[in-house]
Order: C-alpha cells, then sequence, then structure tokens
C-alpha cells in the first residue's frame, strides 16, 4: 500500500484541500499510474458540492486522468513501466452481464464502479480520484496512450471526449451527415472536432454570439444563434443528428423541431429538471431523443487510438492543484476554453 | 361529378347529420370507390369537436376506408371496376420532397393532403372523408386489398394497423426481441397481433387490470398491471422495445426505465399536454424515445399484404352510420373492443 497526496473535498461546502490516503498494494492484475495531468469536469463541481445528493466524503474528485506506469502486476499482459496510459469515469464493472460483454461497462446492469464517489465490487470501499498522485486500477480498465499527443489535451479525451464520440459512432455519423453540436463547452467542443474528422458538415448551436470565430477555429461550417429566431427558423427539418451537450435546463422542443424526418436528438448533458416533450415533435417526423453516456472500455480505446491518428486533443488550459478552487469558480461563468487540466506535478 | 351522401359535423358542437356534396368527376389517374366500410377513430372525435383546433367545417370524418371500385380514369394501371381497395389517412402529397421521395409520404416536407379535414395540393378544395358513399382519389394513394380477409375488419387497418405495424417494422422487431406494448385499445390491439405474428415475445402494458384475459386472447404472452408496483418492478431494464400506444398524459419515465440498454420507446399516441423527460433515463441506458406517424403508401401496401398471408383483421363492432354519436360516447369511455367500423349500406 502507499500512502498518496492528493486534494479533497472534506464535507460539501468547504474548499479543497490537501489531504493523504493509501491507495491499495497492487494486485497481480494491478497497473499502478504516477498520475501527470487530471482534467477538471463539470461534474466534479456537481459531486464535491453534492449537488446530486449522492456524494461520499471524503472525496478526491478526477475522472480524465493520464499517468506513466510505475509499477505492474504480474499477471499483467497490455502494460510495461514506463507507458503512457490512461484512466476515465470507470475502474471497474460486474465484467459479466450482458452490457458488460458487449463493452458497455457504463450500461452494468450490476454494478459500475466510478472512478471517484463510488464504492469498489465490494461496495464497501471508496473510490478516489484523479485529483492525487498514483492510482491503481485492473489492467482491464487502463487504456493506452499515445506519447506522439499533448499529454494536458489528452486528459479530456476520457470523459468530455469519450462521452461526444461515442454517440456520433453508434449514430454512424460520417460524410452526408448534417450534424448540430449543441452547446460549445467542454463537451461541444470536443463534438465538433470528432464531427469534423467523421466527415460530416458540422453546425454549431449555441447561445453565446460570440463563440462564432471559436467554432470556426475548431473546425464547425455553420454557426447559429440559438436566440435569433430568423436563423433557427433557416434550420428547421435541417439536420440528421444533434448532439446536444447542454446540462442547463433548456427547450427541447425547440431543437427537436430542427431534426430531419429519421432525425436524432443526442443528450449528453443532465439538466437539473426533466424537460417537457410534445410528442407530435417526435412523431410528426419519425424522430429520436435518446441519451448517451461516456462509453465503455473498448470503445474508449477506440476514441483514444482514433485521437492518435487525427491528431485530436482537447483545447486546455493547465492549471496547478492549488487553484483548483479558482477554476471551479471560472468553469461557473463559462469562462475556460475548454478545459481546465490539473498538472499533478505541482502537488 | 357526383352528388353524395354523407354524414358531417357542421360545428364543433352539433351532433354529425346527413349530408350531402359533390365529389370531383374522376380524373385519368382517379379510382372512384363505392365505400363498404369505414372505420371510426378516435381522432375523428377530436377533430369532429375541433379540439386540435384546426377544424375544418362542414366536416365528413373517416379516413379508414375499404370499398370497391366504380370507376377507374383512363391511365389507371393497378385496379379495374369491382376491384376491392382501401384508402387510408392520406390521399395525396407534393411526390417530389426526399420524404415523399422514399415513399414516406406522411412526412411530406411540402404538404401532404389528408383523407379529410384537410386540404388538396391546390390548398383550398376541402377534402371529406369515409362517412359516405363514394371517394375518388388518385390511384397512387389507392391500396388493394385481398378479397380473402373480412372487409369490415379490413378497415381499421389503414389507420390503427399501419400505425403499429410501421414503427415494428422500422425497429426490425423480430424473435428474440421482448416488447411491451403499452395501452390495449384501437392501436393496442392491432400491436399485439402484429408483434406476435412477427415473433417477438409480447407483453401487454395496461393500466386496466380487467383486460388481461383479452391480451392473452390477442395473442400477449404476458400482462403487466400498470399501476402495480412489483409487477412493474419485475419488468425493470426488460424490454427491446416499447409501442406506447397511449394518448392520456401519463408520466413517460416509470415506461422508460423497463428498456434494457439501447432499448427503444415508440409514441403512436398523442398526450394533449407535453411530458416531462428526466434526461438520465435516456443517458443511463442509451435509450431512446421516438414517435412514428401512420405509414407511407408503400408500407401500407406491404402491411395490407402482410395482413393477407396472416390473416390479420382488426376486431370489430360493426354498426350503422345513424348510431355514430352512440360510438363516440361509448369510445369515451373506453367501451369498445376494439373498433367500431360503420357499415356505409346503411346510409
Amino acid at each position: 500500500m502507499s500512502i498518496v497526496k492528493a486534494y479533497a473535498a472534506q464535507n460539501s461546502t468547504s474548499p479543497l484541500s490537501p489531504f493523504t490516503f493509501q491507495r491499495r498494494a497492487p494486485g497481480p492484475h494491478d497497473v499502478e499510474l504516477d498520475i501527470l495531468y487530471c482534467g477538471v469536469c463539470h461534474s466534479d463541481i456537481h459531486q464535491v458540492r453534492n449537488e446530486w445528493g449522492d456524494s461520499i466524503f471524503p472525496m478526491v474528485p478526477g475522472h480524465e486522468i493520464v499517468g506513466r506506469v510505475s509499477y505492474v502486476g504480474s499477471h499483467v499482459k497490455k502494460f510495461k513501466t514506463g507507458d503512457v496510459a490512461a484512466v476515465g469515469c470507470l475502474v471497474d464493472s460486474c465484467r459479466t452481464c450482458a452490457s458488460c460483454r458487449e463493452g458497455l461497462e457504463q450500461y452494468c446492469e450490476v454494478h459500475s464502479v466510478p472512478t471517484y464517489n463510488g464504492y469498489e465490487m465490494d461496495r464497501k470501499t471508496p473510490t478516489y480520484g484523479g485529483y492525487s498522485k498514483k492510482i491503481v486500477v485492473d489492467e482491464a480498465f487502463v487504456l493506452k496512450v499515445s506519447e506522439k499527443l499533448k499529454l494536458a489535451g489528452v486528459a479530456p479525451l476520457l470523459c468530455a471526449g469519450i462521452t461526444t464520440y461515442s454517440p456520433l459512432r453508434h449514430w454512424k455519423i460520417g460524410p452526408g451527415h448534417r450534424v448540430a453540436i449543441a452547446g460549445l463547452g467542454g463537451l461541444g467542443h470536443m463534438g465538433v472536432k470528432f464531427a469534423t474528422a467523421l466527415g460530416a458538415e458540422v453546425t454549431v448551436l449555441s447561445s453565446s454570439a460570440q463563440k462564432e470565430s471559436d467554432a470556426y477555429r475548431l473546425g464547425a461550417h455553420h454557426f447559429v444563434v440559438t436566440t435569433n429566431h430568423s436563423q433557427m427558423r433557416k434550420v428547421k427539418r435541417h439536420f440528421d443528428f444533434i448532439l446536444n451537450t447542454i446540462s442547463a435546463t433548456h427547450d427541447y422542443n425547440s431543437f427537436l423541431s430542427l431534426l430531419k424526418t429519421n432525425g436524432t436528438m443526442v443528450l449528453v448533458g443532465v439538466p437539473p429538471q426533466a424537460v417537457p416533450v410534445q410528442a407530435f415533435n417526435l412523431i410528426g417526423g419519425r424522430r429520436s431523443l435518446a441519451g448517451s453516456l461516456i462509453g465503455g472500455i473498448p470503445e474508449t480505446q477506440e476514441m483514444l487510438d482514433y485521437c492518435a491518428r487525427h491528431e485530436i486533443t482537447s483545447d486546455v488550459e493547465v492549471i496547478a492543484m492549488q487553484d483548483i478552487e479558482k477554476a471551479y469558480t471560472r468553469m461557473l461563468k463559462g469562462d475556460v476554453r475548454y478545459r481546465f487540466v490539473i498538472d499533478i506535478n505541482s502537488l
């Protein structure tokens, strides 16, 4: 077992502060990583402030983890000491249910283990995330990372990346598709990068007119201000697919009406309230409103390999661990382009 | 032009009463039918009472029409005098947009012409439906019907039938699928017949425990009372597909939680209010909430042919035209198993 330095929330109201805890001794199937970078996800804020009501304290957040392998267990096959590797939102699951057998561990029907703010498969050992110096994870839940990529920009791929890549792949987006990315934040900016790389014609839908130049810089072909009625009217029945990354409560119906016959809008953001849906908005064009949660381990590896081939990383601002509360404050104002990443060396 | 006897609503509050009007003289592409039977759809009530706010009076309802061909225009190829034929919810569309070219005339992006309570492609000639002795329709929107089938039971196939057949086919339902049919009325009873014929394992979800024996008689394998929490708990994450035929306002979320990973619930009923949807109910299992509207002309013909091969018709109670108001009253109480059909000979 090793004593690990970290930052933790002791309760839902205190700022994050230095903390030490023990990681388990690596077992025969475990990989130990020296963490290099950890991305800062909006869900970190929700959970340290107990906004979803299921927080476990003390809490070490962080599920966008890139590090270097410092130890491998005797049965580990995929990794060796010195490799760059990554850990995302999950560190274990039942591995036997129908979803797990399909490589969809995120939909495990028994118990999937979140990287932090959850319990291991024993249902009693709490998990601690990437705002820490080291992590120990079964190799089945550790991903390979190409050293060619800028590693700080790789960290957010483990959540913001896979969350947007997975639905674009599942719904087979490619050339000839008109795709809208609703919301241009941490998730949305990755959605634009992936949808354009996959060959789609990409429109950003945003309530902020000042994001237009960024949208084009990221690769989008069109930009629509959602509060501008005439711009919205011009894209009625226009899109095959809308990737909706907005987590604030908003009207789904106005977006659904932008879909062509057989179009699909996929939610990856979770608004705090249930949103009323007009049945005829779906029926009138055989439209679908769907949801998608991160991605399974095989697809997360596929995404990282795709990023290595296409030189895709997240646009990040690297911060020191000590600046985490300032980062949270700026995130709540939307003041980040597009992801904060903690340099764990600063810990 | 021929003078046609009918029943019409003169306004949204008077009972239906005898009415005569002129049908157009059949053009070279037109088929004229002597109507034999016309099904009574719940949407007839909504429209004669102007509950959707778009009613055109006088209104001759009826879009589940079976008749015998009495005249064919000089260019008509598919029909000859004496054939049994049918007309459903649509009598024309633009025929050139992307949806029409795919045979999805119900999603025509320009203007599709409803069989009643709408306007022809000239946008000014009102259409009159099947509560009448004759109808004249372009052959492109007339369907062939096998004389082997009981014709009174064929009429409801033109709306209740295709509305349930189309989504089951579009989502490729077949052997190995667990399908739920939510609601056991005019649509639901056809959903059970089609889903079982297609080889699925079928469960009826109904708030009325007394429909259980009927559900089994229609071919369902299981029956769940939706107000019984322990029965509902047993089918959590259980279904691949839910065909939701309920048109009263109800909670979608409790049904969505019955879907497996990647499951889809398709709405074919239109509740009067928008229904709140919890995003996580979709995201947590990559579930879809979709809608489907009747079916296009090619698929309606496919459905009628399928019914002829599988000897499927609707369970009907045949009434005289003069009893239409009594039928409406009974429908509003749910007192029909499962569709009223007007014997037009009574007119």
